[in-house]
């Protein structure tokens, strides 16, 4: 049987990034933490943590904490049952998720924030790039994520969530700047455009529809949805915006479409870890519902 | 003299992420990267990237960055007396800066983009916390930086901003659910907060100051300033949010103070490197003018 104590240990120094706050946080001291954390890693025959600032996880260390929130998981779903176990009702589970950056500045942050109201949870939320988060679920890092890709890993699920509709566009007066001409390979390899970050390719892949070749872009990284809109409307740039929070500035023509009737649409995964658990069951009933509503059929 | 075709090819893998795409942004082949890097690590005695996905730099491969970085500030003023450098204009110069997400969501972004719109820069933006921006000037890896540290780096300059008045805000339901008898160290102990990552410490600081000793909150990571408001308005939990950020909640009581009259200012700075560049300038300018503005006297 795994040594739970030195688990949630090791899970508080991956947490609070650090043995001290660790320590603080579980009410022992930082000797305590230390030794736990070394007991277990002896036993598993590796390092489960990288001593730095902040203290990361090894590989095998991630996939324990991820063993360790799904027994929590386990727990409060007895708790439901076994009402004395929890005598004073305040017991929250950690529930670490992934999301992408336009979803949670669109239809997501409203949902989490309704439920996450009412469970008995504490969120974690992590944000990266839609073609990334799977990955945070495979690793273990998370328990659930919004992702663009399909495929589920192994002992999780995944279900369509419908699509996210992007569109390219900028301020009319980058476009009769830039583009005085119409939207040209040659025009679109001098003007500036706006990525999210290294990992974003939905110009690349809008321009590549648009112009059927591939073109380096000059770009400004800017990792903010919102300061995303804040740039096209000040002319620093043309991008891809989620419609649903640019359909405002294109309505009142403060942002005009570079080329009209281009929309990118892409579509959204729901991957969660198979759990048995009526929290994870609730906040995908959750998301599901406000997909429905915020994104396009996929 | 160093090798700045060599130097360039390594800043194109640090920024691409990888040869392959460092090699299409250059128009040369993934061989030629490979073996300009190379030459140069040889050269350094050292390696100056790791090779992973993405590529990342070493420390010393960072400083090499920031140099060139530096080097093409100075082309840039070059060009400007010698037109014929650059007959065409095209050329924009790379500007790599960090600040918190909270200046971005507030009064930065719209300073940033009023530049960027104007200026013959790439910006390329890093979001941190405010007690890490520095760090990221100090490693190299940016040119300026919005930062709570006072003190400049070596070979920069910082200048007081001005202070980010925060508000300890929370639903009126979610209030008088959590805090029925008032705030005290007991009710914040169960009642969950919102932090935006595990670095931010603004919760915390604004508990010992009403308290008058270190109380464990339960808590949310949500690393999004405004999923943080929409999380507060739905009764997600209690959080530190940018004045300038929720006032319109304030005002119409959809947001409400945990203690009325208890504001927390965090003096910002902004830090530059030293690289007589008036492009720099034009952006040091911008932002002390955004600064007067946005933030209150520190």
């Amino acid at each position: 049987m795994i040594d739970y104590s030195a688990l949630a240990a090791l899970a508080a120094v991956v947490r609070e990034g650090s043995f001290e706050r660790a320590a603080r946080a579980l009410h022992v001291t930082p000797s305590a933490v230390s030794q736990r954390v070394r007991l277990l890693e002896e036993r598993m025959g590796c390092a489960l943590v990288v001593r730095g600032q902040p203290c990361q996880p090894t590989e095998t260390g991630r996939r324990l904490c991820q063993h360790l929130d799904r027994v929590r998981l386990l727990e409060h779903e007895l708790r439901g049952t076994l009402p004395t176990l929890d005598p004073q009702g305040h017991t929250r589970v950690r529930l670490p998720i992934a999301v992408n950056a336009d979803s949670l500045a669109t239809w997501f942050a409203p949902a989490l924030a309704a439920f996450a109201a009412e469970a008995p949870v504490l969120m974690d939320v992590a944000v990266d790039d839609e073609g990334h988060t799977a990955e945070w679920l495979r690793s273990g890092a998370v328990l659930a994520a919004v992702s663009a890709t399909a495929r589920p890993a192994t002992g999780c699920n995944s279900r369509a969530l419908g699509a996210m509709r992007y569109r390219a566009a900028a301020s009319p007066r980058f476009v009769a700047r830039h583009f005085p001409d119409g939207v040209s390979a040659g025009a679109l390899a001098r003007a500036p455009s706006l990525l999210f970050s290294a990992k974003d390719d939905l110009q690349a892949r809008w321009v590549r529809r648009q112009c059927r070749r591939h073109v380096e872009l000059p770009r400004h990284t800017l990792p903010s949805s919102q300061a995303f809109v804040t740039a096209a409307l000040a002319g620093m740039g043309w991008g891809l915006h989620p419609q649903a929070l640019i359909q405002p500035h294109l309505d009142d023509g403060s942002l005009v479409e570079l080329v009209p009737h281009t929309p990118l649409d892409v579509p959204l995964y729901w991957h969660e870890a198979r759990a048995a658990s009526s929290l994870l069951e609730g906040l995908t009933r959750v998301v599901v519902g406000a997909a429905k509503q915020g994104l396009g059929r996929g």
